[in-house]
């Protein structure tokens, strides 16, 4: 089966990803905060996924895509590209069943996420990002080794994964009004809306993407996939070129809108996460909770979401601390 | 009823207390860590008080005090001093049970915290700190206007409601072989150890406070209460001189120990919190961990908790987020 000759994933293999995932990932809590609904005029629920395994979502859906190998792919292992979460999702899925994992790496990636990558057991390749192309490195190292590509959004099992935090969300609280979701790649975007399809079809979700980052936007705009070549954000997470093959139908079919921020309303998120809710995130992790605070309205005293029960799904936590120190400080 | 005729606190009124709490305060989580128990070889379970409303564990022991104040007092309202998180879990406390509070705090404390104290619809009176007496101040605008002191730590109901803490986590986790928790005036520290002789008699409770503000510590070898008179410490919640006429008979009775740790240890551990752990710890928050740190003799290699089941309480959050950049920076 080739990346193009893939089926999207439905609902039903949400569910089933769920199933695997049971005792495996944890069930992440939901958050509330009473000073921010105050604010707000509205209901909002943290599904907090910065307190996943590996600090993202980002593990449901490599979990999800491992343990489905054959036992012949569990043998060769599995190789992906990722200079970030995907990376640590893959090593430590691979670690849990028992599978050689290696993982390309841009030789200027942050060293503490090369380290916890290598912490978790895997090979790590570096390659210039400058002058070589991942992706063609990655194919070749597959076919040399015999492993398995997995990449980091644009695979059915991978998108089904990471649909399974909303499914969460929304079997705890049934009765949303809006599910506002980060995007890059698409991966958590396209999973949560066969969540909401299946679960919550009164409820609307809204993809959110850095304003200097708006392929998707763009994309929904002009009725085809659009490629941004080097979007510069903070939200590192979101510095994907393109949506995918498979993540871009189902958004297109089912999004109900896609919205930007800017990195100045990504550092007041992650400054209200920090200073009132107590937990750390990471930029792309608080794109969901910025679009939030933009699509409100709240400057403008419009308050769109008044009344509204919205979830909002914290993606990840995984900041270097001196980075994030400088976010925080006045 | 004067101060100094007040009872002992039992099992008995921590199991009330919780009871009186249910559905008020947040019954907040128990985290786990892998990568921490990897590292220490033992099993920790730290319950999230930086979750809990206000921000921190304070609000147990206020709320339960006021909710017990009879018709009349209810009427004149409560008044405490406080620079930190008890002025906010009392505000909070009276705005719930829809009677007047006035916080007598230091002209210099934290801008923050007085706007947080004042949002929660508490008037604020202030005093010169290096001139003024704040307990002599508070008993006379007690008195001129009617108003119920609840001080910081040293009073039954404040004792017992921050018990509730270790029994919630006594309940989740009963098998415990140790409970680290941090101590100042000992109202955290007295109540949990109500709760652990009564649910998990064989449970060790040590005590943690910053060793520039050893009086507890020094009290327990002393045999009498002992004072230090300007602790310095970042640990501004621990900076209190000694413990209470309450605190100290039930802490000398039951706790296993009194540790110390520094500050440059609390900061390695508010590091740990933010980018292993995902939440925001204030420094007095991170002292248990800490003394969890030091007593497994990690850095010696003597691993004294080797295979234990370690609970800690994380008992807050509130930190200036310009001075916790400055903890998270190099």
């Amino acid at each position: 089966m080739t990346e193009h000759s893939m089926p999207l994933p439905t609902y039903d293999d949400v569910a089933a990803a769920a199933q695997r995932l049971s005792g495996v990932a944890h069930h992440t809590p939901v958050m509330r905060c009473t000073a921010i609904d105050e604010q707000l005029g509205a209901k909002l629920f943290f599904k907090c996924e910065n307190l996943q395994r590996t600090g993202a979502f980002k593990f449901r859906g490599a979990y999800n895509a491992l343990a489905q190998f054959t036992d012949a792919q569990r043998e060769g292992g599995v190789l992906t590209f990722s200079a970030g979460n995907h990376a640590q999702a893959i090593a430590l899925s691979a670690r849990l069943l028992d599978m050689p994992a290696l993982i390309v790496m841009p030789e200027d990636a942050a060293t503490s996420k090369m380290a916890a990558t290598r912490d978790y057991g895997a090979q790590v390749v570096t390659y210039n990002r400058h002058t070589e192309d991942r992706e063609a490195i990655s194919r070749q190292l597959a076919r040399e080794r015999g492993m398995t590509l997995v990449p980091p959004f644009d695979h059915p099992h991978v998108i089904a994964g990471q649909g399974t935090a909303a499914l969460e969300l929304l079997q705890e609280v049934p009765d949303l009004d809006y599910l506002f979701v980060c995007l890059g790649g698409g991966g958590l975007l396209a999973g949560s809306l066969l969540a909401a399809q299946a679960l919550a079809p009164q409820c609307k979700v809204i993809g959110v993407e850095p304003a200097t980052a708006n392929d998707a936007q763009q994309s929904l705009r002009a009725g085809h996939i659009v490629t941004i070549d080097h979007p510069q954000t903070i939200a590192d997470g979101a510095q994907t070129q393109s949506l995918g093959v498979l993540t871009y139908p189902i958004i297109r079919d089912h999004v109900e809108d896609i919205i930007t921020v800017s990195d100045e309303q990504l550092i007041q998120a992650l400054r209200v996460f920090a200073g009132r809710m107590k937990i750390t995130v990471e930029p792309t992790g608080a794109l969901a909770f910025a679009g939030v605070q933009a699509f409100s309205g709240e400057d403008t005293g419009a308050k769109l979401l008044h009344g509204e029960r919205v979830g909002v799904i914290v993606s990840g936590g995984n900041v270097d601390l001196a980075r994030y120190s400088r976010f925080l400080a006045d």
